[in-house]
């Protein structure tokens, strides 16, 4: 079977062209929708996501702020900081690169951006609505899964889908969008991860397999039946004796899927790009509400 | 097979007698746990269940104030209602018993009640707690099936549990909590629903099989594997020739699925009596968080 490559650069762009006339609007009303991004220590792929995020924005004339913050910054003392971004009308969307160091507390950090600007969708008034099937910021890359759903008619309807992964920012936001009686979602999901023994025996029966372990090449070809979607969210970086050092793998043995599958989402080129989108989307939303434009 | 009846009226008994000391030590420091109620209109089923709850109360020793309010109460009128019992340290619990008037939306609501309040976990910002795996008000029947779990230690550790059914009240959240990396949790959880055109394909591979879809009888024997357990939240009103005119069934046919399912948990007298119970509980929670208790 020919395997169709679900492309999020073909996606994003069209999310991009879509969002234009949103961005003219608010310029227009003397609005340039702004990040605030805040990033503590030196954790390198944090630092290269965090790039790759302000040069998006830059590129589509939009602001974007990062503040780059010591390992050694205090709780507290980050606290304060994201009270003056709450406070702070310039900023209409505030993320929070994690891993944070481990004195700092995830939850509290969490908890404390306003919900209005967490376009990260990760603060539990966010996440809570979304469980509740109510408008909330989704998560960037549930969301943007989403997407590609739509962009290529894949209609989840009826289908069985099986998520592999059960963190707070994939795994348990897809496994719920997926099952919301809403427009291409519908359907029948089903929740893996580290705790189900065979998992192999949930993914050969998926209509759609969502993949976000973080475990380069787990899933093989056998352990899907014939014309399954693969959704692959896994970046893994392998060593390897390319320029940079290393390379990446998604979560799905590319060359077995291929083939087996009727639609791929690669890695990169995959899901990646859609996690910015949305991201961006999420701002220019905040920044919408915060001026009561009718979105 | 014979086939255990798993008992809320037992698990409940376990669960006051444990609330006891609990309850002896706030009132030793002059805290009577009270649970406010708002009650609107007419609604036959309604009113039952709120005297029933009441009624709890009152048989523990603890408070509880029912506000009735007329069909025609304005959307505002209840705002101020609600927040007037926020702000009341009397009252540590706030229950507005649904459904409500149409004319008065439910999210706006249920979005009033401050979270520290808010017994029933319904509430946005508890909803989604409870989807990061962190603690909060767990809406009282899925607490409560929970609880049945651990009493008649079912471990749903590596355990496929297929729920039918997804309202944000039971279904939901039962999906969520079942799949947790937590003490008998970590299931691999499947959520079916409505828009699931074979259930009983799925049910028949559950090792637990979770009902709230309120259809009486809906599920038989056939649809089940030999030596499931099987938790029936179904409480369905079908007329009959009684003295009150109706008879309670469950969403499954007990008749065919006793004597084949390892456990069961019956309508009446199943998970009924555990969803007041854990109003209690998270009524108690509330009042000792409000002291800054230990728990």
């Amino acid at each position: 079977m020919d395997t169709q490559i679900l492309s999020g650069k073909v996606v994003s762009a069209s999310v991009y062209k879509g969002l234009k006339s949103r961005i003219v609007k608010l310029k227009t009303n003397s609005i340039t929708p702004c990040l605030a991004v805040v990033l503590i220590g030196d954790d390198a792929p944090s630092h290269v996501y965090v790039k790759n995020k302000t040069k998006k924005f830059a590129s589509l004339n939009l602001n974007s702020e990062t503040i780059k913050l010591t390992n050694e910054t205090s709780e507290n003392a980050l606290l304060e900081i994201i009270n003056n971004l709450n406070n702070d009308n310039k900023y209409h969307g505030i993320l929070v690169q994690l891993p944070l160091p481990n004195h700092i507390n995830n939850e509290t950090i969490i908890n404390a951006i306003d919900p209005k600007k967490d376009v990260d969708g990760f603060n539990p008034v966010n996440l809570g609505r979304l469980a509740a099937g109510r408008p909330s910021f989704i998560p960037c890359t549930p969301k943007g899964i989403m997407r590609v759903f739509e962009y290529y008619k894949i209609d989840l309807s009826n289908k069985h889908v099986v998520v592999v992964g059960r963190s707070n920012i994939v795994g348990r936001p897809i496994s719920i969008l997926t099952s919301l009686k809403r427009k291409y979602s519908n359907a029948t999901t089903t929740i893996c991860h580290s705790g189900t023994k065979n998992i192999s025996y949930f993914t050969k029966q998926a209509d759609i397999v969502i993949l976000a372990l973080g475990s380069p090449e787990y899933l093989k070809g056998n352990d899907i039946k014939e014309g399954a979607v693969v959704i692959d969210v896994g970046i893994n970086r392998v060593k390897s004796q390319t320029k940079t050092g290393y390379k990446l793998l998604g979560d799905c043995e590319f060359s077995s899927i291929n083939g087996k599958a009727s639609c791929i989402s690669p890695v990169p080129g995959g899901i990646g790009p859609m996690t910015i989108a949305m991201l961006v989307e999420n701002t220019i939303e905040a920044a919408e509400k915060s001026a009561n434009f009718a979105l």
